[in-house]
């Protein structure tokens, strides 16, 4: 059923890890609380409250569709906009989930350079009209590590999160692989988010090795007010929560999370370099987090597929994408660069 | 952390089955492709169409207000209402949720007897208005086993469905205790659904064993039309999905959600006989499912809470309810029908 | 096409009174700015500012429909409640109206006495439950005068508030018939308003003599932050708003929206008087505003309609309703009457 | 407080034209039935029906921005998704209203050329992707004519209809100004909706002489299911529906419609004449219907300004957009003109 050749083709891919397996393991003893009120998920948040230095407001939900729409519709009333980037997943693979969620709030694009938003190019849509016939500003969304696998610096973020200030808009990032960013910055969480002006942060489990489950951070905490309503209205809380929140503290409690981001990001890089002399093959992007984008010619990606290396060409700005997770070996990695050498050089 | 006086709180207290936990392992191997498109989703919901003998449309949801509030968006149009119970779960403790991913659609309650909808009760509320001002009944939604663990028989099915087809109206299960009332009449799954004149099924996994996942069945097909989308935009398509769908495997493939069903109907029905003859205790409703709902005088139900058994009171109709699940001590059972006895006796 | 028989079926068959006329004539010279910049809503607002003695925020929307919706959809979330009257129109008559606008705000029907709120309904809905599952109360709705045609009282009111207060909801006024409240009660608006605690009011000026048109007045400025672009987005901002907004300026510049209220109310106490002594016809409640709702035997109210007279039985609580307007004649009172008694006479 | 020099600024600023409130006084005559079931109503749905030569549904909204968006939210689900120009008004203009009536339908735009969309351009995004994280295409919508005053030609709406059904698309019409298309082309509306394949028009009255009120024809019937229902759930449907009615018999009795349409038309060519030939402007489209955008030197903008005339350039793509309305005076046109030339001439 599952190949090895599919490795790459997303990190949603991926199974469990172990540590989350366990912590599932622990917490199936017996009967306890339901929607919440259990042990695991009183841990669970005080976890991401040690890890993020700060008393943030935690909630979690079943996926990262949920957690960014729910925020996003925290933070916006219908008629509000949210400016997010050209790529941003909430834009583009979301099926309309946050327009769903928020009852109509209107995703504004701005451009993006290598997968990042700019003051300048918030500003450009903030500041084009003033009228109501124009869904008014209202929040800006980031997504960190991009969907093209770059990364915010801290005095990015702060630009960004004071251009924010500035003109009264709050700021979300979706963090799916938050984890990749911090690992590849070598920066703690805090430095990556509230310390940089985030209010909200969609904390991505499932990539970095659970099976289901993303952590809503308010470090703004006045936003979450009733938070816990609206998770439950919207089908998000789970009964037998402790199953949700019990491998955020597998992940968490030893640095699990750290090591499998910093595993995954190893992997991309590697991949990066082994293909970096491949004639006609580019580096689309910096890679900077678990993702490689490639531009490869059609005719060698059609025998790449041939090979049965299956990856996506639909995400970002099209381009392979070769995904790296918690659990990539770097033997494959060296048997996919081989064998994209071997199909460009009998395609030339 | 746990304790076993939270047993009979809530069938959503107790753990994770081992059937549905091996096929989690089983499961958890390399890598398989996401969103549904994997081997696990596709083999549970071919063993749903086993078990119900039919080819009907089978989705996957994260929990039961997720499920039952997206089937019934599909048979809704905003203006629509969904004619349901006094008692119904999505009328008293879904915060909402149908309303909310069905964007307005409005629940009319009609009266029940034990529990359950009656052809005379829904024609009361259809027929009550043809204007516009009211909105347009389109479906009937009811609950087997009902909340208060009374059981609808086949021929109160039939009657209903008839009136329903008459009406045009559709016809909704939530059953999230669907299992055991399969249990209780050792009828099967058809009989008590499409046989009958169900047009869709929330079949609850969450009570029967499971972490977290409901499953959604469409009988009627057109029903079903884009459902999968609808999921997406909800925040209900898991990336991961072999992790909802494998433990539906492992509960059905050897019949295990019927003999968890079948034992905490077991258990329910014990308790009910060892506090039958206690005085000033009294069933509410016949104990056709796994719960049951006792009332007993209120001192004795204080002093009840302070032998450390916790149960709640106002699910359903007051007086306190005790929930059996698949993995309820027939040891347990008796130290709490004991310990009803002591207190009542104690307090007269 | 018009009958004179239709005259008491409903205030909303009236047709346009000459000052709302006028005014619409005298705002349509030439061209002026769209979508509220123009000079005429900047003085029905300032018109309503001076009526009410404070510094309200006013808007206007097409119907009363979308008024009191809107104005709820501003109160609440999506996961709060509603607290209202068993007869309110908004649960009863708007098809599911607020749940749409709010994106699935729950009314919680509470019991009223001669369709009135009391502060101990109000509490028995709002403290019933404090749990996630049930969706938290925000709003107390009542309505003014009410659908039965009694009217509240400033202490009756003001105790409301007070409990609003104290539970932490906001109170709004459904004014559909507020004018004939004020007429009754010989009470300026604002007592009836702001002085007894009410945050915001939907002042009607359809039955009132107008086209179209309610007013939204916020007491409670900080409630109707960004509301014009509520009522942008869900299609309530008139291009060509002076003629929404003019016939306002014809109502209340002369007092004319005070005169034909009392002149309604009088002509509904006038039938009142004219039927109190015809055996087996009982006035159903107090006549305070312009409804008459009388309980007259079937037969007897067939022979009614017969005879030409069109009148309504669905709506508060059965019995027929008879309404008056701002133009109904004496004259066709005393014929109704007549008539009323002719048939119950004929038919005992 | 009206000045002649707003008289190009939109022609929402214009008043209602004669024949439109004759209609209205006309049928404020004593009382009538509310909520459409009047004689207005079914008259103007029977004039509608005779226009088009077809028996179309017909339906009344208070205005623009909820035809257009009830229309569409009738053609989709919320995962569904609506194909429209860069610079349609429902994206651009709408606040989220159509997103909001639909509860997150998303709108993907498509390059125009001219404003107009193509069925190259349509087949680019209705083909872009077929995976569920798309809002699967559903609708493509069209302006006639379109924001920058360009026309479709029949052979153009057919070659979009003919991409619409061979891809499974409804195909919906803003005709905010459909009367300045037939006008321009003097062709039948038939000829521009239903017999070019349109599914569904939305007719404007506002700006062309009504106070309020848009149609919604409905030519594909099985589209219009429950329409009515739709209406008056989102507030759009009118008690007093006869003052919105009404106006529409006074356009379409005696052809008033196409006589206003063809006048705004010939105001906009004079217009576009009498400045072709100053030096440093330039006509950006080619003017079809009753709006002349034009570009000029930012210094002459400001000094038009300055000698009173208002004017809008954030519609469409910049530029002074100079629009002419029912009642435009050839006289005004030829100030204006004049002006244009001076404040040009002086600021080369």
């Amino acid at each position: 059923m599952t190949t090895a050749n599919q490795q790459f083709a997303s990190d949603n891919y991926s199974g469990i890890c172990p540590e989350a397996w366990d912590a599932m393991a622990r917490a199936n003893q017996g009967h306890d609380r339901a929607y919440g009120d259990d042990q695991w998920t009183a841990r669970a948040a005080d976890h991401f409250r040690q890890l993020f230095e700060t008393d943030c407001e935690v909630f979690f939900a079943f996926n990262g569709t949920a957690a960014n729409s729910l925020a996003l519709s925290a933070l916006c009333q219908s008629y509000h906009s949210v400016i997010c980037g050209d790529i941003a997943h909430i834009e583009t693979d979301e099926c309309g989930a946050p327009e769903f969620f928020s009852n109509g709030s209107k995703l504004l694009v701005a451009r993006t350079e290598q997968g990042k938003l700019t003051p300048a190019a918030i500003r450009e849509i903030a500041l084009k009209r003033k009228d109501i016939h124009y869904p008014k500003p209202q929040v800006v969304s980031i997504t960190q590590a991009t969907e093209i696998g770059t990364v915010y610096r801290p005095d990015e973020l702060r630009a960004i999160s004071d251009t924010c200030k500035e003109l009264g808009l709050h700021l979300h990032m979706d963090g799916a692989r938050f984890a990749n960013a911090c690992a590849h910055l070598s920066l703690s969480p805090a430095e990556l988010s509230w310390k940089a002006g985030v209010d909200v942060l969609c904390f991505g489990g499932t990539k970095n090795g659970m099976a289901v489950g993303e952590a809503i951070l308010f470090f703004n905490r006045a936003l979450a007010e009733d938070f816990e309503y609206r998770c439950k209205q919207a089908g998000q809380l789970a009964s037998k929560m402790r199953f949700l929140s019990a491998p955020w503290v597998g992940l968490l409690e030893n640095g699990a999370w750290m090591k499998y981001a910093e595993h995954a990001n190893q992997c991309a890089r590697l991949l990066a370099e082994l293909v970096s002399d491949v004639p006609d093959v580019e580096l689309m992007f910096p890679v900077e987090a678990n993702g490689v984008f490639v531009s490869i010619p059609p005719l060698a990606l059609e025998a790449l597929r041939s090979r049965g290396w299956m990856f996506y060409t639909f995400i970002g700005v099209g381009g392979a994408r070769f995904m790296c997770s918690w659990d990539t070996s770097e033997e494959r990695v060296r048997q996919l660069a081989k064998d994209i050498r071997a199909v460009v050089l009998q395609n030339q």
